[in-house]
């Protein structure tokens, strides 16, 4: 009736299927719980903002990419936020007024964001994350990295870096040189790529002293481990820059006090978010996946947008990413609701019914198999759809048998012992 | 800086904070629970649709409340979902293909309407709900009342009625009306909200012969308990309305059976999703709060628009309703992170560290309060914050000191009793 073609989705969106759906919805329950432990609680943003109240917060970067439209009911323009931080940064700063602080708010949601079809990029993102207002101590940039690690970990990440840069350390260098916007920006992109030879000739061509052009040239190699910040104290001069490696060294001293020190690395060439965050920043990778499942940093002059100034930092999982990057691991981590598909033979429903009702409060799923098929095709269905065992109720008998479906083992009991919990699957 | 004016929220959207955002969450995890232990499995359909491709699943209504915009990259019109369950419909056709019926899946998500503002109706509305698809046994609509009955006293309900209808009974009496599709509207109109001497009115006007006006007169009277039934066969004589009561009557003998019977109650002259529904329907509702906090029935002829007939029912929460008409008896069983806020003298983070993080995997929600404040201030924070106790950690002297928010008694213990376990709230 309906040819294929007819029922595509607009690109860059997906559905899920139950398998994925259930690793993705595994990942959010299981980070969520870690916000909670720590202490964070739920905010809940709406999908739809003012469009100029959600631009107050944006970046130029994400206001590009971000949808919008006419409310027919306003005539205003109205949009779909691209990113849920400025949404938690706009509550806090006019929902939660008189509030002492700081806030530790966490969320998980949907965003949609224009991106370019020919790289086959999503446009729907699921993002989970923390945001931490009020306090501006390197402890608490510490906390957050902290948190990604035990978050990473929950999800079962053995093999992950988290790589940690300052974006005042780049600021203090490049804010004393005199040079154009677009001589910085060349010079951002010559170090982010870590291209020295295009660096040599861009510094080369520039009007700076010796102690800077030092600076700028040390830049690609201050990446690696804690010793990255003994080798930046010997280069740098300015105050700023200074500063940045102090909070550097505090942060990383909380992490090894929070143990976790071995999943450090530091780049102090990293330029992420240069415009929008104001020190530390960091972003978690998996090994052998090329994306960054978590990123975040500080962030203090988000607030002061919505009329609130106040110090802030935060970071977000990329819960798509993170499901590309966990997905075999997750095999077995996640049930989405296949232990048993149960029918019966005889007509005495009311027991049947009992019984699902006592098997499903002992936690296992039970699928009801309100069918006339026969045993055969009861056990196909079965298998096809990933149940693990067919449990059949014979009430007149006073008999249960449990067939597990990889292997056909049968076992046998009565009603009363799978009453009782003796059905061990 | 900012004026308040300029950072409202359009019309008809709500941001959640804390307290009830944790609700919601609850909410929607408890009956997600249900869900699973009920074998019914997870899928998340894309928050944006083709609108063509959307609309070929919505009816009249929905339609006009579609939210729709084009999509700058792909020039073609695209809408937000004003209901998930056309979408899960279209998976099931058209992403499920191969494999064998039923289907049971479910869904939680947001989905946008258009709403008469004057009413100050919501427009963003959080749905939870479940489908199965591919059985039209009466038993397989049992189950979905069954579910919701267990959904709603998983939340904490407990006076709670299901009203039952069923489309097919009064499709039946106004099928064999010479009359016009202005009039039928009339009449049902005037069946819905049982306003006898309206319809005597009508059916005084109208071509219909003795018997037809029999049953369009008893209407009014056809709802209350499973008696119901019996007064309505007496009055029917077309074959529709008969099959329908037969369906009812099986319905309710297998709600019998799982013992659900004293919630039930039967509206023959209902009327909701007429020109959608094509058998059972039915609402929950809670005593003392006036919109169905769930709804659902048979929708024999949804997969059949995406290219797969497949009979299919099944039913959703609004859990915004859910919420507000629960919301005090949630109070109690929501925590939303509120423990612990622990503080500490001395400089042995690690130790700090280390207890909270083994206070962190005995449950408890943990915030460490990283600032220097002295200890009335904390303990003025963690009230102010809903903290229900403050937790003062001394590595040095080896003590930890409990405070209880609510009547400041206070309980010490050593920090090897609090790590092992001894902390009790």
């Amino acid at each position: 009736m309906v040819s294929p073609i007819e029922t595509r989705l607009p690109t860059g969106v997906k559905d899920f299927l139950p398998i994925k759906a259930s690793k993705l919805e595994y990942l959010q329950s299981s980070l969520r719980q870690i916000y909670h432990r720590w202490g964070f609680r739920l905010v809940a943003p709406s999908l739809l903002e003012d469009l100029a109240v959600l631009e107050l917060g944006l970046g130029e970067d994400l206001r590009e990419k971000t949808f919008r439209f006419d409310d027919r009911q306003s005539g205003r323009l109205v949009a779909f936020p691209p990113d849920i931080t400025p949404q938690v940064a706009r509550i806090a700063a006019t929902r939660m007024q008189g509030m002492p602080l700081p806030f530790r708010l966490c969320y998980s949601g949907r965003v949609l964001r224009h991106t370019e079809q020919r790289l086959g990029k999503d446009r729907e993102i699921y993002q989970s994350g923390v945001e931490l207002i009020g306090l501006e101590n390197p402890e608490v940039d510490a906390e957050m990295i902290a948190m990604a690690i035990e978050g990473l970990q929950a999800v079962g990440a053995q093999d992950f870096t988290i790589d940690i840069g300052q974006v005042e350390f780049l600021r203090g260098i490049l804010a004393n040189l005199d040079i154009t916007a677009q001589q910085t920006r060349e010079l951002q992109v010559a170090i982010a790529s870590k291209d020295l030879s295009q660096l040599q000739k861009l510094v080369a061509s520039l009007p700076v002293e010796d102690r800077q052009r030092e600076e700028l040239l040390a830049l690609p190699r201050l990446f690696g481990g804690k010793s990255t910040l003994t080798r930046a104290e010997k280069v740098v001069t300015n105050d700023t820059s200074r500063l940045a490696l102090e909070n550097l060294h505090v942060v990383l001293d909380t992490l090894d006090s929070y143990g976790v020190e071995e999943h450090i690395t530091i780049d102090l060439g990293e330029i992420r978010g240069f415009d929008y965050h104001t020190g530390l920043i960091f972003q978690g990778f998996l090994s052998g996946f090329g994306h960054a499942v978590c990123s975040g940093g500080r962030y203090d002059g988000l607030t002061a947008r919505y009329g609130f100034p106040a110090p802030a930092t935060g970071f977000s999982f990329s819960l798509l990413n993170l499901l590309f990057a966990l997905e075999k691991n997750l095999e077995t981590q996640v049930d989405y609701g296949s232990d048993l598909l149960l029918c019966s033979t005889g007509s005495d429903l009311a027991a049947v019914h009992h019984l699902a009702s006592t098997l499903r409060n002992q936690g296992f799923s039970v699928a009801h198999d309100i069918t006339s098929r026969n045993r055969q095709d009861r056990l196909t269905y079965a298998r096809r759809m990933h149940f693990r065992n067919l449990l059949i109720a014979d009430p007149n008998a006073d008999e249960l048998v449990l067939i597990r479906v990889s292997d056909g083992r049968e076992t046998s009991l009565s009603m009363a012992a799978g009453r009782a919990g003796e059905l061990h699957l």
